[in-house]
């Protein structure tokens, strides 16, 4: 049996994950590879204890793993866009295949990355850098290879739908569920890149490019956090039947794609509204299957290891193979890649939530709707609630029907220089996710 | 680029399907084969009015389609075991690689179709023929690889998820949902495989092999079809926040290996659960990636000729390669295959739903209990519905936990024997498909 030499840089929660997989599982593996895949070395700054790598060559010099002359494979599993690149690039100019978990390396250099590796004959996999351990990069570029994409959707970062499914079902506060996702592992001390959805928007640019054939670019992404979320915006979306989700959105329209990563009120009944905790899920939609979703663990060291190891086989199992029987990086060769324009966030159109604080008397209802109205927008749901006592002023909910950002913008502005409204207007998109 | 020629066999509703989508979507298709790809032949019995053949050499034979010495692969879409199976030996025979959408043809012949192929370095891929447009045979074989699996369970066939669906929401009747869905073109005139589970147990059996490295076999199956369902049931499990679907399941225990098809209750708040009309959904839990689940239609022209074409691309992208870089038609080298003792229903663990009709008296419900408790089964729930004004009997519904089936057989058959209950207890398997 041939056999393939692996070195893994990194150590940490993945790193750990794949060492032991691979240890665990290596005879099923080895048999779906059609070969021996032996991790010869580990570059890390320190032992894991999770790892028993009494029996490994292990080194503290992670870019001596990408230039050890014995290495097939270099599994990159450091995180971050500056040493990892450096490792990256070095593994590629030593003639490694490399396979990674990196999504923020992928979105920012991939085409770098992958430009620097095709020309040298060699693959760079990244399965593990999106959706943890759903086998979602494969589907896109193999599974789904017969379908022109018209649009995907998914929950690609845990750390944000486990607040949110904990704020819908409990009725928590943001802050709140953040310390307790920190101290669950769930969410970093500086939570920010999950939170303000900027993991999110590096995943969703690789699925855009996947999808549509397009380049890799964070250009033009539109991309809102769940930090500004109220509890009770969550409490009435729920009465209207809707849960809310932190989406990433990329669409084709004829104006160009829409790349939109934001929080969304989906309908309840929409299987993606069951899709709750840590867990990742993603819809897709195309002109010959139609609407599928992939549903798992987004992160986590096995689950992520999953992805990382289907990765390796598939480099070892045609490590040898002609440049044509393999798999591009992006699904076709990257002279075939053709930008498209990214759409304004005010030109899409979407359906909207809106709620804002009125005055409880005659005729303000009639204020609003006559704005909305002359902005042609549709109202699909108008609910007042009651006041507190002693309030003269109520909450009302509005869902728009399908509107351009624009429009409803400008009635926004209206609504809120109105005597009869105070303060601002809150907006939540809505997707149906339906055709 | 080079090219890569084939023929279809049937042009029925797939057949036409994988034509008009092949024809549509070319140029994508082709950049992701790197290669071009021909529909040279059709062998086809009638034209088919969905598709525009005037280019395109139709013949009536389709054993010309495989005997054609221009022809690399050959895409069988005729259907069933008999035809089927000569034209796919014969298009072996005579050097081509086979794509086919042929659930029954894979389950009962697969062993020796596999075996011919392999010794000729050719491919028979499948991936049509479970679950339609979901790409689960990749996702098992590829996707997956790192893992060991535990089990699975799917909707693996519309038909009686549709009727199922309607029996739920609906509180209709089954032979009512029956008609429509036969005049709605998802059922056959005879419906026996769909609604008796045959042909989902087909799937099954692919499906367990993919997962449990063994050899395909029907024999030691498990299967109970939907017919007998009553309505009130439906109802009953829906009050007790359950769903019925009708699921595929195979689970690896060490026992054996559990196959079975049939009415199970699943939680209502389970994924799972809201998989409605025609659709399909495989859920895997295996011990890296932990639980997953694919979802999307599980058949129809369009949705199962996305899964056609995406083998159509994998064969026509490595047709060249050497045999250590294809994918194993069942994951691993068919030497590798291990048969795995099919474990009895009798022995298998589940929790069941039970309905019976007992007398409304004192010391009923007492006497049912002790038999549960004197065969070691504990009960989840147990309800009395209201008996119907001038009735004697009521309605009891018992959810047990998990127990041994042969258990539950032994105090089916003593309550039964009671002489304050009246007739047969109704069974249902339930599964939290949890763990």
């Amino acid at each position: 049996m041939r056999s393939v030499q692996i070195g893994i840089c990194g150590l940490g929660t993945v790193g750990a994950g794949v060492f032991n997989v691979l240890t665990r599982n290596s005879t099923s593996i080895n048999d779906r590879a059609n070969c021996q895949i032996n991790i010869l070395q580990v570059g890390a700054r320190r032992d894991n204890p999770q790892c028993d790598t009494a029996n490994t060559d292990v080194v503290r010099d992670i870019f001596e793993v990408a230039k050890n002359p014995e290495i097939d494979v270099v599994v990159e599993l450091i995180g971050g866009t500056t040493v990892a690149y450096d490792l990256v690039m070095t593994a590629l100019k030593n003639g490694k295949h490399v396979v990674t978990a990196n999504k923020a390396l992928i979105a920012e250099h991939g085409m770098e990355i992958f430009s620097t590796a095709a020309k040298q004959g060699l693959v760079v996999a990244y399965e593990a850098a999106v959706a943890g351990g759903i086998p979602i990069i494969k589907s896109f570029r193999e599974g789904l290879s017969a379908n022109r994409i018209n649009w995907l959707a998914g929950i690609i970062n845990g750390t944000t739908n486990f607040i949110l499914s904990e704020m819908d079902s409990k009725g928590r506060d943001f802050n709140d569920v953040l310390v307790e996702a920190q101290e669950k592992g769930y969410a970093e001390a500086d939570p920010t890149f999950d939170v303000e959805g900027i993991d999110a928007a590096h995943k969703l640019v690789i699925l855009a490019s996947l999808a549509f054939g397009m380049p890799l670019t964070l250009d033009g992404l539109f991309t809102d956090g769940i930090t500004k979320l109220e509890p009770q915006d969550v409490a009435y979306a729920r009465e209207l039947g809707y849960a809310v989700k932190h989406l990433g959105i990329a669409r084709q329209t004829d104006q160009g794609v829409e790349l939109r990563v934001h929080p969304t009120l989906v309908p309840q009944k929409s299987l993606i509204a069951g899709v709750n905790d840590v867990l990742n899920a993603v819809m897709v939609n195309a002109d010959a299957v139609g609407t599928t979703l992939f549903y798992g663990p987004g992160a986590g060291s096995e689950p992520t290891a999953s992805s990382v190891i289907a990765d390796i086989v598939d480099v070892a199992r045609s490590i040898d193979a002609r440049a044509e029987s393999k798999v591009h990086a992006l699904g076709v060769d990257l002279s075939q890649l053709q930008a498209q324009p990214i759409m304004q966030i005010e030109e899409i159109e979407t359906s909207f939530y809106m709620r804002f604080s009125a005055l409880d008397k005659p005729g303000v209802l009639s204020d609003i709707t006559t704005i909305m109205a002359d902005s042609g927008i549709s109202i699909e749901a108008i609910v007042q609630k009651e006041q507190p006592v002693g309030e003269d002023y109520v909450n009302v909910i509005i869902v728009t029907n399908v509107t351009r950002e624009k429009c409803l913008n400008g009635a926004v502005e209206r609504i809120e220089q109105l005597e009869t409204v105070r303060g601002k207007i809150n907006l939540i998109r809505v997707e149906h996710l339906d055709q």
